[in-house]
C-alpha cells in the first residue's frame, strides 16, 4: 500500500486506505526485500502499564515480521502488537481473528469499525477507543463520528440502518443472554445479509474480547492514534 | 492439525487430553485403532438455530482435518466446529485462540476450565456451560464443580487462590472498566505467577468472545456433553 | 430409609413421580405402619455451611415426621429440610409455602418447576439450580432441561407459551418493580387461566425467598441431586 | 388463631402490638370490649388490581377467623389479606411464615420492621412501604424512621450496628449471589447472636417473596395505613 | 426575588404556594399579617450532616431577604437554604434554576412535584422525597399519592397521560443515554406540548442535580415536611 | 456579565481562558480589537435536533449580551446556548449555575473540566464530551486526557489524588444513594479541603443535569469543538 519512495502524509497515517482505497491491501505483507533498508521497529517498553514488553530482538521472527510490516505502514508499532508480543502464540491468533474479520466480510469496513468503537465506548476501553477511534476517522473519512460513536452511537450522524447494527452490537455486549433470534430479524429488516449478520455478532464479540485485555493490562494508545484522520 | 499416527507434543497439546494423561478415558469412547475405518464426521444441521450449517465435504481441507481429528477424539463432532464451519476464516482463527490459551499457559487445564465455566455461567451462556461443564468435570474429575461453578462461584468446593482467580475473571467479565492494576495484585498475592495472571485475564476475555457468538448463533450443545464426566 | 422390600429403581428417585407416575402422590404421607421398621433419618452436618445443623432426634415430633417422610421418599434426606431443622417455625411454614404452590396449582408439576430453575439460575442459586433441576429432569422426563433452563430460558427447548411464562418470572425477579398489568396480559395471551398467572408470580415470588435463604445460609444440595434423573 | 378471651402468649406474638406493650395504642382505633358486637369483616374489592377478591362469606372458616381477628385488632382489614384470600392455600402459609418471623426471634420488633421496609424500599413496593412503614412508626415509636428507611437506609437516623443489619439485608436483597459468609461475619462483629443473624437474612428473604407478590398482583394500602403512627 | 412590601407576581411564582392558590393553607402555619415582626430566621445547624451550616447573620444580603420569604410562607426555614448556604454563589443559581422550572411553565404545577418525587424515588434521595413529598401533597390535594409516587410511579393513582410522563422522567433519570427523540413522541403522543415536553426533561434533569447534591452533603428534611399535606 | 471595555476579575473567571493564562489562544480566532465590527452572532438552527432554536433577534436583550460575548471569545456561538435559549429562564440560572461553578471555587479549573468528562463521559453524553474535551485539552494543556477521562478515569494518567476525586464524583454519578460520609473522608485524606470536597460534588451532581438536558434535546457539539486544544 504504501512504499518507501513516497513522502506523503498518507503514509504516514497508514494502516488505512491509499489512494487506491484498497483496505484489504495492507494486509499483504510489505515488500520483503526493502525491509532491510527499513530501520528496526522498536516496541514501546511503556505500550502496557500491567505488564512488561519484550524487545523486538527476542520475538520469534512471525512475530517480527508481521510487527515490522505494521510499523511500515502505519509509521509508527502500534502498541497493541508490543503488547501482545509479550504471548507469542495469543499474539498469533489474536492478529489471526482480527484480520479474519475485516479481511473476510461483506460488511464495509468503515461498518466494521463503527461496531468496534460502539462497542468500546460502552467496555470503556481507552485504548480501543483511541486506536480505533482513529481507524474509524479515516476509513470513514469523517473527522467527527469516532467521538460521536464512542460518545453515544444513539445521537451519532449515522443511517437508520447502521443505527439498527449497533443497537444488536451494544445490546450484544451489554447483556449477551437476552439477544436472541428476534434481534437477528431486525437486522434482516434492516437490510443486511446473512453473513454481515454473523459479522456484526462476530465483529461484536472479538471486541468484548479485546476491551477486556486491553484494559487488564492497560495497553495504552500510541500518542499518534489521537490525532490520525483529524 | 493432528493426524492419528502421531505421538507429537501437538496431539498432547490439544483441545482433549491424550491418551498418557486422559483423566476419564472412558468418556471417551473414541477407539484410535479404528479411526482409518472411521466415517466421515457429519456436521448436525440443528449445531446452530441462527445459522446454517454447511456440509462437510464441502468445508476446506484444513477444517476437514481439524474437525475429524475432535471428532475421532471426542468420539462425536462438538457442535462448535459444525457452527464455527460457516465462516472458516473465523474458524481458524478462533480455534487457533483457543488452542493457545490451553497448550501454552502454566495455569493449571482445571483452572482455565474454571474460569471458562465460571465466565459462561455469568454471561448465561447455554453452549459453553454444557460443554465446558463437561470438560471441567473430566478434567477436574469431579463430577459436581461444574455446576457448582456455573451456579456460582462463591458457594463452589474451590481453595481461596482459585476464589480470588475467579473473583478477577467474573469482575473482568461483568465490569471491565473497573478492572485495575489492584485487581492483578490480588491474584500475585494468591500466589499466580505472571504469566498466570495474564493468562487469567486472556481466558475471560475469550470466552467473552465465544460466550457471545454462541448466544449470537445459538449454538446447540451436544447431548454427549450433558452426560460427560459424570 | 428407603423400604427395603422396594427394589424399583422409581422409588429410590423419589420425591417425584411414582410409578403409577401420579406427580402428587409424593406429598402424601407416607404409610405410618411401616415407618417403625424404617431406619431413622439423619441430618448431614454439613447441609448448611453459615449455621449449624441439628440433631434430628432434637428435633420436634412433626418437624421429625415430615424429615423422615421426606427421607424414605427420596432416599435420602434433602438438606434443605436439615438446613431449615435449625429454626422449627420457619421450617414448617417454608414447607407449607411449598406444599401449596405445588400441591394447589393448575399449572403443570413441570411448569412449576421451569419457573424455581429459570428463576434459581437468574439469581445464582446453587442448591436451588441442582435440587429442582433433579426435579426438573425427573418431572419433565428429560435429561437436559434443567440445565438449558439454568444457563439461559431463552435457548432452552420449550414452548412458545413456557418462554412467555420464564419471560415474567424472570422479570419479576430481576426488577420487580417494573411488572405491570401489561406483564400479566402477556400469560393470558399466551394461554394461561386467571389462577395460572398468579401462580406463575407465586412461584417466582417464593423461589426469590428460597434463594437468597439458601444462598444466605449456604445450603449444600446432597450429591445425590446432581445425578438424579440423568 | 387468637380470640379476644384468651390471655395466651399467642396474642402477644402476633402481627399487632398486644395491649400490654402496644406503642401507640391511640393508631388503633379497635375497641376491644366491642368485638362481639363487630360487624363482619368486608374485603375490599379494590384491594388488588390484577386479581379479584373473593367475598368474606365465601372464605374457609379458619381465613375468616384469622381475617375478623386482624380487622379486629387493626380497626380495619389490612389488604394483604383481602388479596390473599384469592388462594387459601398460599393465604394459611404466607401468614404461617410472616408469623414466625415476628414471633419467634431474638430480633427486637423494630429491627423487624426496619429490615422490611429498607427492603421494600429498594424493591419499589407500594403496598409493604404503606403497610409496614405505619408498623415501622409504631413500633419504633417514631413518625419519620419509615419514610428515611424507604428513601434510603444510610441516610436514616439509626446505629451503626442496624445500619450494619441493614447493609446486609438490601445487599442480600439487590445481588444475591454475591453474599457470602464475610457478609455475616459482619453482623457478629456488629454484635448480633448466631439466631439474629439467621432471622436477618430470613427476613430480608420473606419480603422478597412479599414484594414480589404485592407488586405482581398489584396489591393497595388501605387509606388507614398511610396515617397510623404520625 | 419577592419582598415582603410586594404584592407582585413574583410572589404567586414563588416555591411556596401564595395565598391566592394556596391549595392546603391550613398546612402553612405563616401569618401574613405579622411579617413585620417575624424574629429573624435561623438556620439549624443540622440541615446538613457532611458540611456546616453558617450563621445567618453572616449571609450575604440577598440570601438573607430569600431566606426569611421562604421562612415566612412556609412558617419554617426549608432546610435546603440553610445548606446551600454554605456556597452563596451556588444557592443563587440553585434557587434561581428551580424557580425557573416552577414558575415558567405550562406543566401544572402538580405535573412538577410528580415528575420530582418519581426522580427522587429511584435516585433514594431522602431531603427531596421527604420535602417535595410535602409539596405533592400539598399541590395534588391528595395525601397520599407522594408515598404512592415515591415507592413506585407504575402503582400509582395517576392518569395513563402522567404515567407517560413519568415514564419518561425515569428513564431519563436511571439510562440518560438511552433516551432518544422515540421517547419524546411518546409524551407528544399522550398529549403534551413541545413546551411541556422539553419542561419534563429540565424537570427531571435538575432533580438528578438536587438529589445528588442532597445526598452528597446529606441534607436532612426538617420535621415539618414530614407531616405537612397530610 | 463581562464586557470588552472590562479588564475586570470577571473576564478571567470566565468560562474561557482570559488572555493572560489562554493555554492555546491560537485555537481561539477572536480577535478582540475587531468586536465593534463583530457581525451578529446566528444561532445554528440544527444547535439541537429536538427542539427548535430561537433567532437571536428574537432573544431578550441580556441572553443576546451572553452569547455576544461567548461568541467573540470563542470565535463561534457555543451550541448549549443556542440550545438553552429555546427557554431565556432556564438559560440563565443554567449559565449562572456552571458560571459559579468556575468562577467561584478552590479547585484547579482543570479538576473542575476533568470531572466534567468524566462524569459525561459515563453519562454517554455527547455533547458534554466533545465540548467539555475542548475545554480539558485546552485548560490541561494536553490533547489526550479528555479522550483518557472520557474512555475510562481509572486508566487515565492522572494523579492519585485527582483519581479518588473522580472515584467519588463517577459514584455520585452511577449510583449517588450509596455515596456516604466515608466517600467525603477519602477526599479529604487524598487531600481536598472542604470547600473543594463540595464542590466536587457540586460539579459532578451539575454534569448530571447538564447531561440529561443535553441527551434529552439533543444538542449537537459545534464542529470546532471537536477540534480545539488538539
Amino acid at each position: 500500500m504504501t512504499d518507501e519512495t513516497s513522502d506523503s502524509d498518507q503514509s504516514a497515517e497508514s494502516d488505512q486506505p491509499a489512494e487506491s482505497d484498497q483496505p484489504a491491501e495492507s494486509d499483504q505483507p510489505a515488500d520483503s526485500d526493502d525491509t532491510d533498508t527499513q530501520s528496526t521497529p522498536s516496541l514501546a517498553t511503556d505500550a502496557q502499564r500491567n505488564f512488561p514488553v519484550p524487545a523486538f530482538a527476542d520475538l520469534p521472527e512471525d512475530l517480527q515480521e508481521r510487527i515490522a510490516q505494521e510499523a511500515e505502514e502505519a509509521g509508527f508499532t502500534p502498541n497493541v502488537f508490543a503488547a501482545l508480543a509479550y504471548k507469542p502464540s495469543q499474539f498469533r491468533a489474536f492478529v489471526a481473528f482480527h484480520d479474519a474479520l475485516v479481511d473476510d466480510t461483506p460488511l464495509d469496513r468503515i461498518e466494521v469499525e463503527m461496531i468496534v468503537v460502539a462497542v468500546s465506548g460502552v467496555n470503556h476501553c481507552l485504548y480501543c477507543n483511541v486506536a480505533h477511534g482513529a481507524l474509524c476517522r479515516i476509513y470513514g473519512d469523517d473527522p467527527r463520528l469516532a467521538e460521536q460513536l464512542i460518545s453515544n452511537y444513539r445521537t451519532a450522524d449515522i443511517s437508520d440502518k447502521r443505527r439498527e447494527m449497533l443497537d444488536v452490537a451494544v445490546k450484544l455486549t451489554e447483556s449477551p443472554a437476552t439477544v436472541t433470534s428476534e434481534d437477528l430479524d431486525r437486522l434482516y429488516e434492516a437490510g443486511y445479509s446473512e453473513e454481515e449478520v454473523w459479522d456484526i455478532g462476530a465483529v461484536a464479540s472479538f471486541f468484548n474480547l479485546s476491551n477486556r485485555m486491553a484494559t487488564f493490562a492497560d495497553w495504552r494508545p500510541n500518542d499518534e492514534f489521537y490525532d490520525l484522520g483529524r
